[in-house]
């Protein structure tokens, strides 16, 4: 790797972004590993630091955590990865041995949680150092091909915690709220655990639209159209949902999701929420609901990616655009306005 | 049984309270039993219900609803109950057959919830009569007495539930929040779930001393008078709580429940709040908290008599104070105003 | 219902039946129901009675117990079934009120178990009364019909039993050791549970290769013909299966469920075995399985007609006879002996 | 540290044992840690060594895997451990990263399982090498001594995971067959685990005298003198123990175990079997049971150690003799044949 420089996207702090020319990374502990970026996208989160939500977010940090690539080099105490692999990448950074990582919580990580991207240089750039790289990049199969891994380690696997969260069992009536990225991700795996049947929720009439289009949500309404309640109970014979994830974040999807639950549901918040929500406990004494609160656990990868493989899982339909990183600003604004029904911006590798 | 009338303290709506002369309760339904009640209590809801504060409680209604009592007469329908039986209540009326029922969730059971002493004829009298009885009335076994087995369809049910919501395991530490007659019933019984270290917190310093001299917890504070958040820290190696029970219901109290949990914590809310409460999820975000909200299943009712009987719980020392139904409305001066140490005043059989 | 007397199959005891004229059941208990049958099938189960293998099996009684309904006549106490509704029956008996059956084990039902076609009267006969209907019977939703519905309380519920046993999460490599009836629905089941490969074993290859056919499987083998252990191997990393269900009943077949399975695996024991088993626990030290062993409680009719219902399930392919009752005999003989490719024979309603 | 030699037991294979002069050890990996062991014990899987019952167990080995030492020298890859800190074994050597170790399975570590004392050296000396350091030793804190902590990465592991095996919850009946040292830490961890009866059966009565007059039991027989069924189903309302955790090995231990099981419960299988044993499934059908077989996943020492800190186990009563290595012949002896009331034998420090 002669290559001294590569072009980056960098975070300057107050929401301003430059595409630059940055010094290729080089190995720091000896369980980095320095990857090689072949696809990468913009995350909701990009966004929100952006709109400075993210208060630890370090300006002059290269942005992006969700991706994969082709190991260039490692470290002397990796051992799972060789030069030449193709990995997929988790969003969160883990040592593998503390306290919160050997009980599965690695977003909560003595050493880690959301770095890439945040705290130190992520993914949107032609090379990316990654931390504890046994860790957080699981080798794609054979079977499986870069676009199809691409969001096994972000996105995916929220959807996956998500339905996890709500301990979805089979014949489930499950409701997801937000058919975002993330929300059309979590049907799928509300799904995979046997869920009988998936309702979507979407202001949204393009979204709510794909979700039922593709099949991963078996009805659905939009929220300021319909009576929710009403909606739910009409497939639960008036019960309500046997779980709820909530995927969109504002204080009217949060209420949403605790009125369509059915007494002793679980309510999962996967969605990152920009201001405080009311909970009122007086007016729902006696439910009996049980609120997850997370950011996502991406201890799966492994799974995930054996899943895909075997024909259970499938992202590809939420690729809608392509470009080289040279476009990305452009990307951003797509993203970030939904333009041209954009729901996941794909960077593809830089030509040189 | 050829009384026909009873002395009863009745609700008459806008907080107001009579001991009145009332007729002794006939069966009903063929599911019902007419118990002669030996030993009631008087309840921290029952002063919910003054204050206005549970709006299905009916006027005309005869209060309480936490009870031990002797078997008078049947419905033809009760099949594991006879007249002369001595039995615990449940506080919650349940039909044990609709669908909530059949998972456990017997506070939403179609054709129940909480009925005595809020919506029909309670046990602050000499006779009530209780539906559904064959699930709502536990046989006493012969080793534990009237006041050992007092407690148990309520308050150690609330204490178990609020343990068993905490998911507790050997060798956690879990936090207490408020050390009243529900808090107390909570330190105990997750000691009976294995805790290692059981921390009592509440303003108020003789229940605080109460619960540490009793040995019901290992350490604790006053919140008005320490940071609670380094107690807890100093206690757990910096992670906080592995489980926290709210059992104080104040905005100070249910903030610093999720304060002191350790990441990935339950924190169970088993106190009733008079005021919604705010979720601050930006501040909380990545600490993947789990919220259980509720009030109590009480179905483990035959389990709690078990354990007493084996001598692993004991709840003799929250009755502080005995006397007859004559004097009850005095009882409920000294509970509300915790006069004179009062924990629980127990309402003795009435005098002829 | 003027009718006094119907056809129906009697078993004489040491292995003799007759198709002979029975009168039409009446109600005996206020819980009971009259059904007229409208589709049943032989079962296994019917074979092993005959073979003498089920010892509390009671000369004298009509056979059968997997079949579904219309609701002719229901006992005073029976709450919600009605006259003309068409239902599911489970083959399982059960009062649910007794300890095991509040717990879900409704198998070892302290007034029932596996009475029907045993020691009480079933189904293969035009009428059959139903002991604890309301627990017994389930509604079949409009959008099912009597063929999807006939097979959720015995053999789809055994499936699901036996899914549900081996606690199968989404990315598992699940075997199933016996490509019958049962083990066709048990692979369904895998899948709904998600796992990724489900792994088909049966010394018949017509039955494996159905199993292929159908995608019930991704791969599997003939035991006599290839290596198993290694046949799993190679399909998990060379860990063995995540979860074995064995539906098969042989010596052969339990050894290799316990030799397949990857350590701290569930080996599901779901077939009905005629022989003691060796355990050969010092062979197997350290590898730290479970086994479970079981008749099937059949509660989740209600889950799986759901599924049904929303095409999540289904055991179309399983029917490949259909003849009325009059052909009873021969449908015993083709059954038994798999001829003709037979996998279930369904007996249809009788012409009059 | 100086010294070139140290005195040790060794096997020489055959059955036969010499106490003699070896090397001090030294550090071979990275991950390892010299500890100079300040007690250890004879445990009953030594004389399963013995006895040849213990295939791979290699000659020329230093015996022993239960102990606890102070830290003397550390590899260059250990974090958490620094000379002169006091530890606990662990009996198990495991990477803590392979895929099984990951899931807590650590007897099926990728690189350990049994090593200490059966294929590398073990703590029958001086000095002994433990490998994988980090996870194999766990700091002893303060307030608990030695000799409290002496059983934590064994026997007392092997207690709570019997306990916990068995699913115990609060109220349960808990049958404990054999009142061995393995047996009594499994009452303890039973009643810890919130067990309202522990039932201990045993066919030498002085340890089972022990277990009842040590509160660790509540009641208890000797199979060789009672019905032991009846005496179960004296203490279960007829239904048999919640949960059976067998700790003696016989094929007459074995056959009690799922007799007294009530249907549904789990049969943990924790003794170590020489010989395979017979699963009657036609004679327990129906009785639907989970048998759990095992070799103690030692991951829990943690969790001990804090609860014996906090007094909630003690297993001070376990050691009934104590001598120094040069004795430790004759404590092979009088632990083998029980002599003297031994339950464990102690080796104290070597005096030079």
């Amino acid at each position: 790797m002669k290559q001294q420089t590569m072009k980056a996207l960098v975070y300057h702090g107050n929401g301003t972004l430059e595409l630059m020319e940055r010094p290729v990374p080089k190995l720091k502990e000896d369980t980095d590993a320095i990857v090689r970026v072949t696809l990468s996208t913009i995350c909701t989160s990009d966004l929100h630091i952006l709109r400075g939500a993210v208060p630890r977010a370090k300006p002059e940090t290269i942005l992006g955590h969700e991706f994969v690539g082709e190991i260039v080099e490692t470290g002397s105490a990796v051992k799972g990865l060789r030069p030449g692999m193709r990995v997929a990448a988790n969003c969160i950074t883990f040592c593998g041995e503390c306290y919160f990582c050997r009980k599965g919580f690695i977003n909560n990580c003595e050493q880690g949680g959301w770095e890439l991207g945040c705290r130190i240089d992520g993914c949107q750039a032609e090379y990316v150092r990654v931390p504890y790289a046994d860790m957080g990049l699981t080798p794609i199969p054979d079977g499986v091909t870069d676009e199809k891994a691409l969001f096994v380690g972000d996105i995916l696997s929220s959807g996956y915690f998500g339905a996890q969260l709500c301990k979805i069992v089979p014949g489930d009536t499950v409701a997801v709220i937000g058919a975002g990225p993330v929300g059309l991700c979590t049907m799928q795996c509300a799904r995979l655990f046997g869920a009988a049947k998936v309702l979507a929720f979407d202001v949204d009439a393009s979204r709510l639209k794909l979700a039922l289009d593709l099949g991963l949500a078996d009805d659905g309404c939009n929220p300021n159209l319909c009576h929710v309640e009403e909606f739910v109970y009409g497939h639960t014979l008036g019960r309500g949902a046997d779980g709820v994830i909530e995927a969109a974040g504002t204080p009217q999807s949060f209420e949403m999701a605790w009125k369509i639950a059915r007494p002793n549901a679980v309510v999962a918040l996967v969605a990152m929420y920009e201001q405080p929500q009311v909970l009122p406990l007086p007016e729902m004494y006696g439910k009996n609901l049980i609120f997850k609160t997370g950011g996502v656990d991406a201890i799966h990868c492994d799974t995930l990616l054996r899943l895909i493989d075997a024909g259970r899982l499938n992202t590809d339909f939420l690729i809608t655009h392509r470009a080289p990183l040279n476009d990305i600003l452009q990307g951003y604004h797509v993203f970030e306005n939904r333009l041209d029904g954009c729901i996941k911006w794909v960077v593809t590798p830089y030509e040189f």
